[in-house]
């Protein structure tokens, strides 16, 4: 049987009101659609977490720039529904643009700082912005007591969590380790778009990570060293790099010295194909 | 009995957390302190309609100016609290300026557009963004099912309306008719800054607004001609004028011709004090 379906904000919150919510811990997975295992990773959790658990599907658009996939972004609910079904989510909402945003919506909830300025948010301008206001208005209308995040999003995950602590929401926001195909490749809606030559290039990604980790651990090795030696086979390979960084894994300030925990971090492009991955060295 | 007093989220939180507030609606008043009879209105509505009712104080350095009063802004918390008794709130929450903004906050709640570009958005850059800010953190603290503002602060009313439904907030935003001395003057805790001389004066801005609505009433006077005849009086008298105007009531735009429902409103210096009022005109 499909899980229940809402579109309005209105049907969801009768449907969670007291006393169906009561007494019950409300676990909740944000997501874009398109499905994963890694999606599908977050709701087990929250399903085995918490007694009631609601998932939602919303291709955000503030959170696309210019010239981004927001267009082409694969928007796949029936199946997304189909995969679900298996997990027993009390709820799925999947609103429309005008439920999300109401007409002449002009309200922003903006994580100013490094944490936003850092990696994503210097390649794309306005991203976290679009990603905090409508986490925040889901948050307002699913009200759950825990919040699931792929951590394949690492930084978008800091800045929720940054967002949660700052404006008091009474939530714990739970990150949630990268599900990978068996070759390293993380999870992705958007591995999709590569074509079969692009798929069989793409584990360099993860596979260059893990060599910064190993070249970072090794003692002596200058932070700019183990860069060097870690981007190279990417540059090789054909992809193009917005950044492949050694960063602090809660400020994400660059890593001047061998500090552990660290985190490395990129975002590549492979044709018309963006791609992020991040890994926690220890 | 003075009221109970919450100085942290987590203290009111477990306060307010169910059995206390299950099936009671918990209507909510926030305040900057220095209470008067305006803020004690709203408080006694609140306790009209709501199960249970907590009042806020808290002076929120976000929403002033770099040259505003956020120094001398009157604190009373020991009298507010002898205020409050009589109208026995279930909790009042005092937070310190730490409870409210973890150290490093940086998140910002911001209404653009017009709304908040008018007006006091002209003459206080920033203001809005630390009210909308200071609003969304404090609502979910305490999280009311109906929340009480004065119209004096007509603007502000509107902003926090449209934050509510633009975040979707599940709560209901209440505007309550201004408070007034005999001699018209709007109750503000800006009052108290007002010399002898001063506040023989300032009741001239209420009766301003009053004769701006009675002209406009008259057919065939124009708008700029209305304003003209209003404001002369307070020139007269030494104002310094920040803004008067015509506006429409629920877009802030400036009056073309004369429609009602219009509303009046102005903000004006009266030596060192701002005082701002306005009036609809049905």
């Amino acid at each position: 049987m499909l899980p229940r379906l809402f579109k309005t904000g209105a049907s969801l919150e009768a449907f969670l009101r007291p006393p169906r919510r009561a007494g019950k811990r409300v676990g909740f997975v944000p997501t874009m659609g398109a499905l994963h295992a890694g999606h599908l990773s977050l709701v087990r959790r929250a399903r085995r977490e918490c007694g009631a658990v609601v998932v939602s599907i919303f291709v955000n658009p503030t959170q696309f720039g210019r010239g981004e996939d927001f267009g082409r972004y694969p928007r796949t609910l029936k199946r997304d529904l189909e995969l679900l079904a298996a997990l027993k989510p009390d709820a799925v909402f999947a609103p429309g643009e005008a439920e999300m945003y109401p007409p002449e919506a002009a309200t922003w909830v903006e994580v100013e700082g490094p944490l936003t300025r850092r990696l994503e948010g210097a390649f794309r301008p306005g991203h976290f912005r679009g990603v905090a206001t409508v986490v925040a208005g889901l948050f307002l209308l699913v009200r759950p007591d825990r919040a699931y995040f792929g951590l394949k999003d690492y930084q978008q995950y800091l800045v929720v969590r940054k967002m949660v602590r700052d404006l008091h929401f009474p939530l714990k926001v739970v990150g949630c380790p990268t599900e990978r195909e068996r070759d390293g490749l993380a999870l992705s809606s958007r591995n999709r778009y590569l074509d079969p030559e692009e798929r069989r290039l793409a584990p360099l990604l993860h596979r260059s990570l893990e060599r910064a980790g190993e070249l970072l651990r090794r003692e002596g090795l200058p932070v700019g060293e183990v860069l060097r030696r870690a981007r190279a086979p990417l540059r090789e390979g054909g992809f193009h790099i917005d950044y492949f960084s050694l960063v602090d894994p809660e400020t994400l300030a660059g890593l001047k010295g061998p500090a552990l925990p660290a985190l490395a971090v990129a975002a590549v492009r492979l044709g018309r194909t963006r791609l992020i991955d991040n890994l926690l060295i220890r």
